[in-house]
């Protein structure tokens, strides 16, 4: 019942000093060349290895990261079961990312920086928080702990998911009527939605055309969830005043890229949120503990959602 | 027992509104030209007017701002009360910035900027925020209410004041030996002090020299507070490693000054909390009753130490 570690050593050997010290009987590696595969029960790793049918008893497949969308999902057989990192440290660095991409868009940061290049000192007409809109898509784990960062600044808030959710004091919609009434009321719109076939290109001109003019964009989904061209048309048309943008299609951005010099894109290089390793090793310790009392793991994945 | 609106007319309409409705029994002026001197017991204003001495019945001098640095106390007769604005709007405005310059600094925004213009994508190592050690200079309102919306995040937070303070969740210093121990240990310094004559020139590179090498500056209190050179000299040498810089001295800032184009600062034309005319009047409202009951009014200043 071997634990094989397949992600860079250095978060491994936190992994390994975790597992050490909390399931001492359970055997961990980080070496796919030497372990039996036949003993193999548990695999983290960040993509699908292309052998993976040699873990002939494979039982658990941890993802190192907070989505599974970069897992081949039908190379992985059925009874396998499929596990989002779920962390208290992605949460943290994706509360604090977005909190400050959001402020940064309400006090017109992205229009002050073009200032101070030119060399001009003017106050911008402030919207105060209570007045400015801020709309998430998704309603996951993830967004429920930004909203809940975000609820003490005063902004009005609201969010979208598929299936209908009642979060206090943020305004809930769902399914695709609810989509457009929040986006008719958002000015500050989030991307927290996992990839799936159904997000794929979500944040294209049809949707942008249905926030007011002038909103702004908040990018930290998957890269391949925005049409890059619909964004750029977007800013063009003044339909959006701005955008932090975290994740893109391709990573990283070919250097040709309009994004790289766009005035009113902040582009950060997919940092908003990244596994912490001692949090996660203590979230996959704990997972290990709930499989072996019966209980499902903390993030398991619903093989039909895809999420 | 006329009060007297000396500031702009937009904001003297919503005044206006505010005093007809709660105090219909003192009348309102914003017309210094025409009122009567001598039945003008409150004024309202930026700055002390020079014929200050013609409301001989004068009573109350409420400044329109958040401090009272710009006053001219020396032009105001002993007898007369002081009183700083002290309104929800300003409060939450300081809150919203300082968190937006304090998590701009902890993710290294400044770099990734800069990075975006060269266009590279590569993440930075990231200091989790629990490691981030915030000090703010100055324990009053402002500062409270800004630790009270950093404290979620998860920072090391401390604070520093003139006299002894207890908050709960923040290592408070004081006095001469107490700033020495928090500057040491304080990894983004923001200044929220008072301008009086002992907090003049206080950002020096004395100052500088006592924090961590690599340290940041968030600068929201008042320009003549920080020895600009100083500050170009300790980013140039590394000692600091980033600013967000809101107030300056001069202001506006002159259009040849090294601090426009530097790429470790991000310079704002002091937007970081503007008095918010609605809650501004409730609050002077709130003030005149308080002073109708015989109670001293809120933000009442004390003058021996000018804030």
């Amino acid at each position: 019942m071997t634990f094989l570690f397949n992600s860079d050593a250095r978060r491994g050997a936190v992994f390994a000093d975790a597992f050490a010290e909390a399931l001492p009987d359970v055997p961990f590696t980080m070496d796919a060349a030497t372990v039996d595969p036949g003993t193999v029960r548990y695999l983290i790793t960040w993509t699908v290895p292309a052998d993976l049918d040699r873990y002939r008893n494979l039982e658990v497949l941890f993802s190192i990261g907070a989505g599974v969308d970069q897992f081949q999902l039908d190379l992985v057989p059925a009874h396998v079961k499929v596990v989002r990192m779920v962390e208290a440290g992605i949460v943290r660095m994706m509360q604090e990312y977005a909190a400050l991409a959001v402020l940064t868009l309400h006090r017109n940061m992205p229009s002050y920086a073009a200032q101070q290049r030119m060399r001009q000192w003017r106050p911008l007409p402030q919207i105060q928080a209570t007045e400015r809109r801020v709309g998430i898509l998704g309603l996951g784990m993830l967004a429920q702990a930004v909203l809940e960062r975000l609820q003490p600044f005063g902004f009005a808030l609201a969010g979208w998911s598929r299936r209908p959710r009642a979060l206090a004091g943020i305004a809930c919609h769902h399914g695709e009527a609810g989509l457009k009434a929040m986006l008719r009321t958002t000015d500050i719109l989030v991307c927290l939605l996992p990839l799936t076939d159904e997000t794929r290109g979500f944040l294209d001109a049809a949707l942008f055309s249905k926030l007011p003019a002038g909103a702004a964009l908040v990018h930290v989904g998957r890269g391949p969830q925005l049409d890059h061209d619909a964004l750029l048309a977007a800013l063009d048309s003044g339909q959006l005043s701005g955008a932090v943008i975290d994740v893109t299609d391709p990573e990283p951005l070919p250097e040709d890229h309009p994004f790289w010099l766009h005035p009113q894109i902040v582009l950060t290089p997919h940092i908003a949120s990244v596994t912490q390793a001692a949090t996660a090793a203590r979230a996959v310790v704990e997972n290990m503990q709930r499989l072996r009392a019966g209980l499902d793991p903390i993030g398991l994945v619903d093989r039909t959602r895809g999420y």
